[in-house]
């Protein structure tokens, strides 16, 4: 099974330094510092890494349960919002909301809730963000 | 406190569909199918991305904590492997490696260590994933 390789690096001290996060595919290399991560400024930040990264594991893997169920998913759509917030000695990831539209025929809306509510946690990224304090799922089924 | 968003598109049945995530900077959007993600088709996956979002939060938390220490690091540089496993009933993220590179003068090796360990579950990224089996680091300190 695969072992996927992402590298950073980050020069200076914390205010004022600045760093890079790079993915082994070669499909990306970012800048981020803590203006684009805790401030306002444009650019991107490791949360935001991660909410793509559930959101494509969780479609995914909800077009995989669905298909388990004997449904041929058409199309299925899921934003991440990832919230950072400051806690006692630092900062905590404490809450990720997941919104997900699918188009899928034939299926009712309740089995449709219920398997898009068991692949929160199934999917493999799932599972590795389970010790988030909150893991919000809203699941719709659109035409 | 921010939070930060993703969206992530899957169009068809799991075998044979594809899929592309995107993050709310506009930093990247980047496709991914099963090939990519549990194959060796060039291209991207979820489990890279995370390994980007904790090398990129990894760096900078070592960055800060060696700050508060009194020490004023110059060059950090993280790499992070992410490994999915087949396991009962689908997959999951069991085992991340962080193996991290630090330019720090004046810090003796041991003290580095200290802080380079505890940083490991400090970082928000880290914190957020803690339940992954096996987070296990390596530090070093070159010049």
């Amino acid at each position: 099974m695969p072992v996927r390789t992402a590298t950073a690096t980050w020069e200076g001290a914390l205010q004022g330094g600045s760093g890079t996060m790079t993915v082994g595919s070669g499909a990306f290399t970012v800048p981020f510092s803590v203006g684009t991560r805790f401030g306002d400024e444009a650019g991107t930040n490791p949360e935001e890494l991660i909410g793509a990264a559930y959101a494509g594991c969780y479609s995914m893997a909800l077009a995989a349960q669905l298909g388990q169920a004997g449904y041929q998913p058409e199309r299925i759509r899921t934003t991440a919002r990832v919230r950072i917030q400051q806690v006692e000695g630092g900062f905590a990831i404490d809450r990720i909301e997941l919104e997900t539209e699918a188009k899928v025929p034939n299926i009712d809306e309740a089995q449709f809730r219920e398997i898009a509510e068991r692949t929160k946690l199934w999917c493999p990224v799932g599972g590795a963000l389970a010790s988030v304090k909150e893991i919000v799922l809203t699941a719709r089924l659109v035409d």
